[in-house]
């Protein structure tokens, strides 16, 4: 499904579960989304008035209501999206790479490029999560515990095969997610570096982190079970561009 | 100064440059700063009203302007304070730990404890750099940049002198930072682990990165060069529990 060059029937281009289509039920409503993330991360979700919002997204304020129901509904559906996006590469890449450290590297890749290329998104659902509804709020923990037990998972096969040294593993968890969700506050397409070395540099940082040599030689594997372009590609929806 | 244990003539009591002895000029002054630091914290500097701010600062409206000036020069004050004790740490520690490997330990421990202890003025600091003036802008940037040296001379000494090896000073400069203020968003008092071991498996974090085996003796030698605990109750005038 995901091999590069591989050719695809016309009607075979888009095979993703509904649920990671996105939430848009048509053009406006997806305009709405766009600005409301971007408007979210720009001054926080409590910071972000409704007419700015019906403002940015070149509607009515009663075509906003119709489209948003509340604002912590349209944060809900951000996040929900977002999340439920990360859940489908975090899975594929499991089924498709049995090797812990090989699945680490693949998450890796994957949680920076998109943190990269989706940074208004991305730092939206790192910062608002308190913003939620309380029932809304357990759905989203609940999606970002799932999310975060793929890496829990990949780090704990490592250490009991002997691959990884760890001393903590919650706290190495924790600094692999801090150390690629940051990308998203810095990133740049204008920047020295690819995309590509940057997500090969936060490769190596997570080696570090789980003191893996760089000469461990299955390491160099990864590249060509999962093409992470293809997979993000897919996903997202978006062009990847190394 | 920092020794443990150490006596000190009553009149000796506080040391520190007046500039670290915080923004704050009187008690009402002192309450408005709390105030706004929780309010900025939780919802944002964007979504924290004026009228907000008076009610959590028990102050009229009118008391609110004399001590706060507008709600941008508040925020530049709580950030210019946190930074400038950061700073003055930083700057004890290098003066005192000429070892790299030896520094970067410190100043993980130094920024894990007080990111711990002042989560809402950490939060801040990182978050909300954005809604200053851009005047204000400049002179946090730039005292943020002056700590991030600190980091960065230790990590660039470290590779020099060939104890530390990184692919990309830069990005590991930035992933210790991202790590250490990482706990700011998660830590509670009540949680499993005391500071000092959270501090200390950050330490190990740090060092995975760093690639400086588990082993190497010198890192042991840490902790008699300089108390961290009472740097930080000195130089933030807090308690610290390990």
């Amino acid at each position: 499904m995901l091999e590069q060059g591989e050719t695809r029937a016309p009607d075979a281009g888009r095979r993703l579960p509904r649920s990671v289509e996105g939430p848009a039920i048509n053009d406006t409503h997806r305009r709405l989304l766009d600005a409301a993330v971007r408007l979210f991360a720009a001054r926080g979700f409590h910071g972000t008035g409704i007419r700015e919002l019906a403002t940015e997204a070149k509607l009515s304020t009663a075509s906003l209501y119709h489209y948003m129901g509340t604002k912590e509904l349209l944060l809900f559906q951000i996040m929900h999206d977002a999340l439920e996006r990360l859940l489908l590469a975090a899975r594929i890449i499991e089924q498709q790479s049995p090797d812990p450290g090989v699945r680490i590297a693949s998450l890796v890749r994957m949680h920076v490029i998109t943190h990269a290329l989706q940074r208004d998104a991305s730092n939206v659902v790192d910062n608002e999560i308190d913003a939620l509804e309380p029932a809304q709020r357990a759905v989203i923990v609940q999606q970002r515990d799932t999310y975060e037990a793929y890496w829990a998972d990949a780090i704990a096969q490592g250490v009991e095969a002997g691959y990884f040294s760890v001393l903590e593993q919650r706290f190495t968890r924790l600094a692999l997610l801090e150390i690629c969700s940051g990308v998203a506050r810095w990133f740049s397409p204008g920047g020295e570096q690819t995309l590509d070395q940057i997500a090969e540099s936060h490769v190596d940082l997570a080696t570090g982190l789980l003191r893996i040599p760089r000469e461990r030689p299955e390491w160099a594997s990864v590249v060509p079970t999962l093409n992470i372009h293809d997979l993000v590609e897919e996903i997202w929806a978006i062009r990847v561009r190394g």
